[in-house]
């Protein structure tokens, strides 16, 4: 996890460094020449590196190992969204990520009782660390409002790694999933699919991944998926988020000393241990992103999906937040190499640049 | 390029083993830590590898920069095809790849100048190295039989760093193209899609390659690409496989020596430098490839697309080979590195195998 020494990284949620144990799972699949189809020694060395990351991957994520379909990253994943009958809908949680609100279809809802309704939320907010309850099924399906879904798909990429989570626990019949939000590759994930779910093919063609996906596997890719799954876990499951969040809650302590007017969000309900997301109304979030930058911090404002996109957080909307406000967030996102010095820096350079926008405003 | 010392690889057009090029522009993206994204200087660093790439890969492509759309491999970039107004056609040329043999679709040809058709065909057939002329246009459409088709995607998976190609002199709408197959990581690729060309996103998301493929970028796998590209470019460039072709042609010429009845595919017709494709009808493909990998060999019988598959050559079938020689083909494809000595030794153990054979048919 190498950073440069003059740049303090707080942006975990956005993307995670590489762990040192994907690093050499991804060195040593690279010296494996065959393709995972072959049948000959090195087809089948390289097979053996994606069946091993298929039971890492399984473990971090509590499901069965051919429960997990290897894909390019969760938003992939989530194209099975796609895969509906006509007129069924797809019902999306506020606070979930663009990958799953580009589904968003209620077609079909004015039948709320209609067979083959999808409810698809995150486990946890990225943006603000929110945890979602995942809701308790009625009459065997899935509510969500008056519509009563079929399927539930949970998208446990911020989740995974760092609070305790069961997909078998969890009752949901899909779930989507990314390597580089727990250390693993940027570019990979998974789609988890209920064992006896029939579902249609994300990709067509020399059916790999039990027809399931098709395409030549990602194989250093996703051997540094699973060596990053399991270590992730082996950190949750040691308590490795604990002196995280009193980092964070230190941070916050902080910064609410500093600045009466900061608005904390979700701050008193249940959220991810590493995430603080927070305003100034008026004080511009992607203003801020960029003095810090120059500060010589990397946080965001929003979600980091596609580079140049400038708008108020939806999230925030949702969450009932005015335009301001929402326009006035910044995340701020620790990791487990995160220090205390780095978080008593960060909050004296944002204190500073605090002050300074104050003394202009005023 | 390192493979076991006592294992000889001769399946290059099933994958080739990672160039060194490849692998250290991957190694140093490890160290680049943020989501290209991201505002930050982390992120742009992110988005500089990944824009590196695109230059380099559109330089061994023959195209402009910003028709690159990284995806997940070719297999995803053919995913395109699934892209076509209602009753339009897929045609799809004999020789090509099973990922685009998925899309084929002949609904709506029995109106064969209606708008929309495409024809889907490869440059280089993997399995038999035959190159395929690209079609001329009539009145400014690809006729494929009686169905005249508005665009032409060619998969250059197989013929990219290895043959003379330009995208941009070929007139093709759209192309796919695949980073293993010239040295690159497994699990990356291209779709190339001709500047002006209004297609819908392949993924649905964060917006990412201006909204043509949503999705965190495999910012490692992509410097791979990119490296890999370019790389295989020069090679090309400098004649790397005018020597690979001169002991591909000694390697044809032992065997037919050795066996009489041997049937060489397509030997006189232009092809790739690297491939031979061969059969003594009667005795099987797959095993022919089992006896020689555990003589320390690895070859293939058809593609390598999904592991276990056993089925006689459609390839072979639509040259117009009968069952029983589709059913016996083998493939031995080389690669730059490829030695006289390799190859005189596959021809011992083969011939070998093959007398043993004989005998028992006799």
């Amino acid at each position: 996890m190498s950073l440069p020494a003059s740049r303090i990284y707080l942006d975990w949620n956005a993307t995670a460094p590489l762990r040192d144990a994907a690093r050499s799972a991804m060195l040593a699949a690279m010296d494996v020449a065959g393709n995972p189809s072959s049948v000959h020694a090195e087809g089948r060395a390289a097979r053996g590196v994606i069946e091993r990351a298929r039971a890492q991957v399984a473990a971090a994520v509590g499901c069965q190992r051919d429960e997990v379909v290897f894909t390019s990253g969760a938003t992939e994943a989530a194209m099975v969204l796609a895969q509906r009958p006509p007129g069924a809908a797809v019902c999306v949680d506020d606070l979930a990520h663009d990958a799953l609100w580009a589904h968003f279809d209620l077609t079909g809802a004015d039948d709320p009782q209609a067979r083959g309704h999808t409810l698809a939320m995150g486990v946890a907010c990225g943006e603000t660390g929110l945890l979602r309850p995942v809701p308790e099924r009625v009459d065997g399906r899935w509510p969500f409002g008056a519509v009563r879904c079929d399927r539930l798909l949970l998208d446990a990429t911020q989740a995974v790694g760092r609070v305790p989570f069961a997909f078998s626990w969890s009752g949901a019949e899909l779930a989507v999933l990314s390597a580089h939000k727990l250390g693993g590759p940027k570019g990979v994930g998974a789609l988890i699919l209920r064992d006896g779910l029939d579902i249609g093919a994300l990709a067509l063609g020399g059916g790999q991944e039990l027809g399931r996906r098709s395409g030549t596997e990602n194989v250093i890719g996703i051997a540094g998926f699973g060596a990053a799954a399991e270590a992730a876990l082996r950190d949750q499951e040691a308590g490795a988020w604990r002196r995280v969040e009193k980092l964070r809650n230190l941070l916050e302590k902080t910064l609410q000393d500093a600045a009466g007017d900061i608005i904390f969000v979700g701050r008193d309900q249940p959220r991810l241990p590493n995430t603080s997301c927070f305003a100034v109304p008026g004080w511009k979030g992607e203003t801020q992103v960029m003095q810090l930058d120059l500060a010589g911090y990397a946080i965001s404002a929003g979600s980091a999906c596609s580079s140049g996109k400038v708008k108020e957080s939806r999230v925030l909307r949702a969450l009932g937040h005015d335009g301001v406000t929402a326009a006035s967030a910044i995340r701020v996102s620790l990791g487990p190499v995160t220090t205390q010095d780095e978080i008593i820096g960060f909050a004296e350079a944002w204190t500073a640049h605090y002050r300074r926008w104050k003394a202009r405003a005023a």
